[in-house]
């Protein structure tokens, strides 16, 4: 099954929008926790309460080889009928993104990956070409620098544009394989509300709710497509680290529920 | 010895701008040899050739776990005068970016790294507060599709210019740690000479000769500081698979003495 219909299986049984974010830090995970033992309890705690998973590869690169080996566990330990996203904001030339593609894809048996725009769509095609996989193009990020060179206003196809439309227009017209989504961070709601309203159809993987600030009603309604659905809001840290005691996995399921029934509660549906 | 003060001793030592790309593609390599063992041969055979090594980090991402593990010991088996650049284009928000600076520069031990300013430049600056450290920001790639975002025109500080001049603008002014790079490819030799021009100080990482296609004499002209340095000229394919034969340590260092001369005859030095 192609990674954007199981995300809309995960969507309607779990009645969630809601991805956990795996980002282990261990500066603010419970004393005493191995990765991949943390993260095993997270997913306990959490698998029918979301619509996907999304670890960042940051945080287990940082603890080099053995931190892959947790990763790639992680990713096999997951529930198979929720899908994962590679949150590995990847960006590389030819025979590299080709590397890229084949260790997020096949080494860690990821569903989807997020990718990097600024080296231009031949770097992005290696991805796409894996028809069944989802592929989220970052296009206005969440944090605060992200206005720095996104927000530039652009000549494209003889029309003036943020950088980041120009971006979200490109994608558009690469889509032929139905397999591209955009990230979008819910703390610029404005640029959310043009992007949904200029692509009806392009899924979007919201980031910066919660700990960044973002403000999740205008999230859930400006990013939401007309179904109610088409988004994907991402909370790492809220969920997480809830709880560094011994009732972290409690405290995650808690807040977990609390935010995906906040969601719910801003759809139109 | 900060990368830069590193790479200046290695370039006057070795009288070389050339830095050979430690990219092992399984499908190129010759058969029966493991990635550490192929890495091994073509340092023992080139490192009195070289300024720099640059491992990509997605051949070793490929391999998972144990391609970290190779990428590692191929670090600590590189002479400690010659210094390593990590070239994993990596760009991510707030803790993320800190938690790739830790994995490059701690847990992988290079000396420096390629960074993608897409996220703008706090996602750039966890890399830069390693102060000894060298941090290439990508901003004219040598791909094909580098023209696709790379080249818009874009307003900024009330001028119009390539968006890539707009990424190198601002990349001198945060340079307060004097450990800023640019990234330029060789296959765009008028945009490297505009480059050279607008920032006579910055060094860039020139890939792109050899397989891309990249003019080498051009690219030396325009790259060049008024020292005649300045730059370091990436090979990978050309010197890594010279010969898939048994003789492929032999080929890579007649192709890196070769690369390395045709380099130094056009200095004005």
């Amino acid at each position: 099954m192609s990674f954007f219909s199981q995300l809309n299986e995960a969507i309607k049984s779990n009645h969630s929008l809601l991805c956990v974010g795996l980002d282990p830090d261990p500066t603010l995970m419970p004393t005493g926790i191995g990765i991949l033992d943390f993260n095993k309890s997270i997913i306990d705690a959490t698998k029918d309460l979301v619509c996907a998973y999304k670890p960042n590869l940051a945080f287990y690169e940082a603890e080099g080889a053995r931190g892959w080996e947790a990763l790639k566990h992680t990713i096999a330990y997951i529930p198979k009928h929720i899908p994962v996203i590679a949150d590995a904001k990847r960006g590389d030339i030819g025979n590299t993104a080709r590397a890229y593609a084949k260790a997020v894809f096949e080494e860690l048996g990821a569903g989807a990956v997020t990718v990097n725009p600024y080296l231009g769509f031949d770097t992005i095609e290696p991805f796409l070409d894996y028809g069944d996989k989802g592929v989220f193009i970052l296009c206005r990020t969440s944090n605060k620098g992200s206005a720095d060179f996104q927000s530039l206003t652009v000549e494209f196809n003889g029309r003036q544009m943020p950088l980041y439309q120009a971006v979200a227009e490109r994608a558009d017209k690469e889509n032929r394989n139905g397999n591209i989504g955009m990230v979008i961070g819910a703390t610029c709601p404005e640029e959310l509300n043009a992007m949904r309203q200029a692509h009806p159809d392009l899924p979007f993987l919201i980031p910066g709710v919660g700990a960044q600030g973002g403000d999740l009603r205008l999230a859930v309604e400006y990013g939401a497509d007309q179904r109610g659905a088409g988004i994907i809001i991402n909370s790492s840290r809220q969920i997480l680290y809830a709880s560094r005691g011994a009732d972290f996995a409690q405290a995650a399921r808690s807040a977990a529920l609390e935010l995906r029934d906040a969601i719910n509660a801003c759809r139109r549906i």
